[in-house]
C-alpha cells in the first residue's frame, strides 16, 4: 500500500507553524509498513486543494488529509474531499451530540451553524471520535482508494490517529475487513509488510569516510543503509522490510553486526538508537568506576548539561566549573596567573592547567576542560573566532590537548566544541 | 512571483526528522512578499524528484530545493535539477578550496571524490557560500525560472539563506539584476506587497491571560496579532501587509506600542524578536553594573549555557558552579553539611545556602541557585519528580526562594527550571 500525507493550511505556507503533523503521520505510516513517496502542503483554497487531492489519489492508495476540519468558512477539506471522490455529506446526529458535549465541557458557547457544519459526515465514512476537540476524524473509502480526514491541532490529531486510525489501517492491511471495508478493496494485491529500523552512531569519522567503509551495504536494497550527519557524528540508519516482523528484525540485526565488524568503522561506533555521546561516556565511566569533573569556558555549561541529561549521571559526574572570568580560572582551578598573562586564556597551556585543576581540586578521576573563542567578536589573526582547545587529564594516562578551529555562529561553535569534547573523552576512556 | 519549497529526503518521508526547513523558508518567502501555494516533500529517488521538480517549475517561478547536496551517492538533488533544467555541471576550484579548508579546520579527513562531487556547480549559477559546512548553496536561472539549491542541515541552510539568498531574491524582485538575472524574467506582473512582522515576548503570564489582555487586537485583520506558546514564555506575533514597506512597518509598530501600553501585560514584556530571557537579564545586569554567579544542581549547566549564548556575557557573568554532588555543594559553595543531612539537597534551605554561597564566594553581585529532582527516578511522596527550588541572593535585596513542581520528562523539567530561574532573575533586576 502506498500512502500520502496532504497537509492543508495557509499558516503552513506562511511558515507560521512547524509541520509536526507530517512527521507524526509519516512515522505511523513507516511503522505500519505503508510506503510513502511524497508529501504535499496546500493552502485553504478550494481549487488548489482539488489539484493536490487529485494528484495524491492518482499515485497513492491512502491519502491522509489533515487540517481544515474546523467550524469556520475557510475550513473546506471535508467538502473538497467529498467533491473530489463524488461522495455526499450527510448529517450525523451522534457526532452533533458529541460536539455539543465537548463545547459545554469547555464552557464554550454552542453556535448552531458551527455544530451543523462539523457534524456533516461523508456518506459511508467511519467516524474516528475526537477525545479532546469538536471535529472528528473520518475515514472514507471509494474505488479502492482510502482518504483519512484529521483535524489539524496536534493534540487532537495524535490521539485520534493512535486510538482509531492506526487500528483501522492495521485491519485494512491484514484484510480482515471491519465496517470500513464495506465496498473497499486495496488497489495493491496487499500482502502486508513490516519495517524495522536501527540507527548506528559513529564518532570521529566524517560522512564520506563512513560511506566509504560501508559502500557495499549502501547499495543493498533490503536492508537499506543510509548515512545521516549530526553535529560531530555520523549516523547509519539500517532499515529492512519483510512480510514478518521477526524477519525484518533479523535482516537489520545481521547488517548491524556486519557494520560493527568493519575494521576501522567498528572502533568508532559509540552507540545505537537513543544513545548519545554523553550516555556512551557515562556507560564507560560507570563501567570503570571513574568520576568526572568539567572545566568549561566558552561552552558556559553546555557540556555539563549534556552529561547530566543522562539519567543516573550523578553516579559519576562530580562537578562542573564554568570559569568564564580569569579570576574564576585562578580561584577555582588554580590556573597560574602567569600562564594567563603569558599565553592568554585561550591557549594550550591554560587548557591543560584547567583540566589538571578540575581533576585534582575535585578529587575526580578525570578532568575535561575547554577554552576557546565562541565569537562573533574577540578573534585575532593567530587566534581566530572558532579556535578551541580541549584538554583531558587523569584516568592513569598522560594529559592530552587538542586544537580546533570550528566554523559557524556562536551557538554552533559552542555545540561543536561540546560534542567534540565528549568524543575525546569517549576515545580516552574506551582505549 | 510565486515560490515553491521542495524538500528532498527519505528521512522526512519516514518521519525521522521534523521539517523545520520548510517553516524557515516559508517565513522568508512571506517576508519577501513572494506568494507560496504549495510545498512538496520527496525522497532520495531520481525519478520521483524529477516529477516533483517538473510540477514545481510548471506552476511556480522560484523553486527552493533543499536537501540532497551532500557528498554521498544518495545525494542527487544538484544532478537532478541540472538534468531537469538542461544545465551542465562544471567543477569550481574556488568551491573546492573552501571545502578543503572547512574539513581541515574540523580535523576531518579530506576525501578527494567527495570534494570533487560537492564542488561541481551548475554552469552560470550563483554560488551562495556556506559559512559552516561543505556544500554551498546555489541559485540557477533559466527560461524565466529560478531554482535555489540549499543543503539540508538547518545550521547550514539558515545562514546561507539569510546572508545570500534573501538579498539575491530582493534584487530579483526589485529588478536591479545582478548576475543571477541573466535571462530571467518574472512571470507574474504582480504588484508587490510587503509583509512586516515583529514578535513581542512576555514572561510570567500564560497564553490565556495574554490572549485576554489583547483580545481586541487578535480580531484585527491588518495587522494580525497571533499568540505562540514557548517554554515559560508567551509570544505575540504582530504582522502587517501593505503596498509600501514603511506603511507595513508603521502598522506593526503602532500595534506593538499599543500592546506595550496594556497595564499588566506591559510590565511582563521582556523583549522583542531575537531577544531571549537570557539577553534581557544581560541587558539589566550591564545597565546596573552587576555581575552574576550561578549554582546549578539539576540543570547541570543549562542556565550557564543560556546566559553565555548571549554575545558579550563575559562582561557580567563571573562564574557557574555545577554542584551535582553534595561534596561539591559543601566545597564550592560552603553549604553546611548539617543542612544537607537535615533537609536534603533538594530543599529551600539548601537552595538559599547555594545562592548565598555562589554570591559571596565569587564576589559577584547576584547569586542564582537551582536544586531539584529532574527524574525520572529519585522522587518520593513529599519530594516528587519535578520539584525544584530556585533561590536568589544579592543586588541589595533580601534573598528569595521559590518552589515549583514542573511536569514533563527529564529534559523538559530541566528546561522549565532553567527558564523560570532566568525569569525570576529578570523580575528581581527589573524592579
Amino acid at each position: 500500500m502506498i500512502g500520502e500525507i496532504v497537509c492543508v493550511g495557509t499558516e503552513l505556507l506562511l511558515g507560521q507553524i512547524i509541520n509536526t503533523n507530517a512527521r507524526f503521520l509519516a512515522e505511523r505510516l513507516a511503522e505500519l509498513g505503508i510506503d510513502a513517496y511524497f508529501q504535499q502542503v496546500v493552502g485553504d483554497n478550494r481549487g488548489r486543494l482539488v489539484a493536490a487531492l487529485e494528484l495524491a489519489l492518482q499515485r497513492s492508495d491512502l491519502v491522509i488529509a489533515c487540517g481544515g476540519l474546523g467550524p469556520t468558512e475557510d475550513d473546506l477539506t471535508k467538502e473538497t474531499v467529498c467533491q473530489t471522490l463524488g461522495v455526499r455529506l450527510v448529517p450525523d446526529p451522534g457526532v452533533a451530540e458529541r460536539i455539543v458535549g465537548v463545547l459545554r465541557g469547555h464552557g464554550s458557547r454552542v453556535v448552531e451553524a458551527a455544530v451543523a457544519k462539523q457534524s456533516l459526515v461523508p456518506e459511508g465514512a467511519t467516524v474516528l471520535p475526537n477525545p479532546v476537540g469538536t471535529a472528528p476524524g473520518l475515514l472514507v473509502s471509494k474505488g479502492g482508494k482510502h482518504v483519512a480526514l484529521l483535524p489539524g491541532p496536534p493534540q487532537e490529531l495524535e490521539p485520534i490517529v493512535r486510538q482509531h486510525l492506526v487500528p483501522l489501517l492495521e485491519t485494512l492491511l491484514t484484510g480482515h475487513g471491519g465496517p470500513v471495508q464495506a465496498g473497499a478493496r486495496t488497489s495493491t494485491s496487499g500482502r502486508r509488510s513490516y519495517l524495522f529500523s536501527r540507527m548506528v552512531k559513529i564518532c570521529h569519522m566524517g560522512e564520506p569516510a563512513v560511506e566509504e567503509a560501508v559502500r557495499d551495504l549502501i547499495h543493498s536494497a533490503n536492508p537499506t543503509v543510509a548515512p545521516y550527519v549530526s553535529i560531530g557524528e555520523t549516523h547509519l540508519r539500517v532499515t529492512a522490510k519483510a512480510a514478518d516482523p521477526d524477519e525484518a528484525r533479523r535482516l537489520v540485526e545481521d547488517a548491524v553486526a556486519a557494520i560493527c565488524r568493519r575494521e576501522t568503522l567498528g572502533r568508532y561506533i559509540f552507540g545505537f538508537d537513543e544513545d548519545t555521546i554523553a550516555s556512551a561516556c557515562g556507560n564507560l565511566l560507570r563501567q570503570k568506576g571513574l568520576s568526572l569533573a568539567l572545566a568549561e569556558s566558552l561552552t558556559g555549561g553546555l557540556v555539563g548539561h549534556m552529561v547530566t541529561q543522562v539519567q543516573g549521571s550523578s553516579e559519576y559526574f562530580e562537578r562542573g566549573l564554568v570559569v568564564y572570568s580569569n579570576r574564576a580560572k585562578i580561584e577555582l582551578l588554580g590556573v597560574a596567573p602567569e600562564l594567563l598573562s603569558r599565553h592568554g586564556a585561550v591557549s594550550e597551556e591554560v587548557a591543560r592547567a584547567m583540566a589538571l585543576g578540575a581533576q585534582s581540586r575535585s578529587g575526580a578521576d578525570v578532568g575535561l576542560a575547554l577554552t576557546g573563542i565562541a565569537g562573533p567578536d574577540g578573534g585575532t589573526g593567530p587566534k581566530p573566532v572558532g579556535l578551541v582547545y580541549i584538554a583531558l587529564a587523569g584516568a592513569d594516562k598522560p594529559e592530552e590537548c587538542h586544537r580546533y578551529v570550528f566554523s559557524g555562529d556562536r551557538q554552533l561553535v559552542t555545540e561543536r566544541a561540546a560534542h567534540r569534547a565528549l568524543v575525546l573523552l569517549w576515545l580516552r576512556l574506551r582505549d
